[in-house]
């Protein structure tokens, strides 16, 4: 059964444009808050993979925008494991406002080492998003 | 004959993450500023268009991560236009450094009003866009 | 009495530099956001201002800083009201961590109009403000 | 005779906000880029220092903002050095638009090594900032 993790964001006023509305480059933001939620839900959190050389370094990122969102309003990014293998990982995410969809987008991850290199994902973390799936 | 424009762009430290490299969410606003000189290049700018109540609204955005930047390295975003229609315009870019590909992507713009609602391009704007595929 | 307000932050991954840390333009970012917190618990919160055109443009700023934010920890901003006069309004920020002073700081606010011209705070916003000195 | 740097900005959509203006937590990510511009004028630039070991850690800032910055404006920062010495840096910026002050500034800076800690300045680099004083 599908793990997913839900994340309360106010909206600040520096995320603002002059459109006034969120600006577009503030949902990646948002959905990288919602993936480290996910994983601090399903163990120790990306700080711990970080502290052991494990870092999921992204690869690519796509977004559809529905509506917008605005200042001081509280959206709820919710937050899934859509794909976990050994190299890559991908995530999906909906970004809400009382139940309206805003938004939603996927991340793929390669699995790298602080050096920037590919390396594989160390059984127990690949377990551990595995169960979320 | 395509039109493209070409930005450059010193990577500023606050562009930067705790994995040394420019953050994933940065690309967005270097291909928004790519964009940005694109239209300047083919006509009065954006900021005309805004003033005249022509907003360009991102409805979706997706790109690909090939190798990371680094702080105070000068980055090249290379914009043209995918597609253009009097409700919807596509554009593509690249990301490279020395001639080396960092990353490339696309954004989709659906044509609104300052209130946000959908509106059509005027003649003269999509003549414009048009001239650059 | 004064009243203070208290903002917990889960430090973001995009927040941090490539010094490891979170970067020092972030803090005037959690300060609005702790000055966000502070007028919604004394009154509507400053979206209501605005939607009523009084804006508090920002006059100042002012920033120590003592100890580093890392990213994934929680952080406080505990907000203050230092003065309040009808066109004027100063506010005083702490950012601590687990009870360490990580940076203390200040703002100056002017009012202004939606246009951006000067306008005095209309009487009972400045009570509400006022009542918190 | 004092040494100075203009750094010329192109004001980024994403820098506005829901005023209409450049949010002014931007303005220290600008003051950065003038900070960064005058050290590589005056040798081999910040990234290189880093390199060495030797950091710049912000201790303190302080602005001051005159009038407002819009999108596709084009902003100066100019940057001079106002003390240093083996421990302490500090720099002074103004930033203008066609002449017109748009705010003034001042950051303060320790110096340290990579693990955070104080460490002083190898004479070579004092000798090169003090050359600018």
């Amino acid at each position: 059964m599908s793990v997913t993790s839900q994340t309360l964001i106010r909206v600040r006023y520096a995320e603002t444009d002059a459109m006034g509305i969120v600006h577009h480059a503030v949902y990646p933001v948002w959905m990288e808050l919602g993936r480290s939620d996910l994983l601090r839900r399903l163990g120790d959190g990306y700080a711990r993979w970080e502290a052991q050389g494990v870092m999921l370094s992204v690869a690519g990122i796509s977004l559809t925008y529905r509506a917008p969102a605005r200042y001081d309003e509280l959206v709820t990014v919710t937050t899934r494991v859509r794909e976990a293998s050994r190299r890559k990982l991908v995530f999906a995410y909906e970004v809400t406002r009382d139940g309206v969809r805003l938004a939603e987008g996927e991340t793929v991850h390669i699995v790298t080492g602080p050096d920037g290199r590919n390396r594989t994902l160390p059984d127990a973390m690949l377990a551990l998003v595995a169960s979320a799936l």
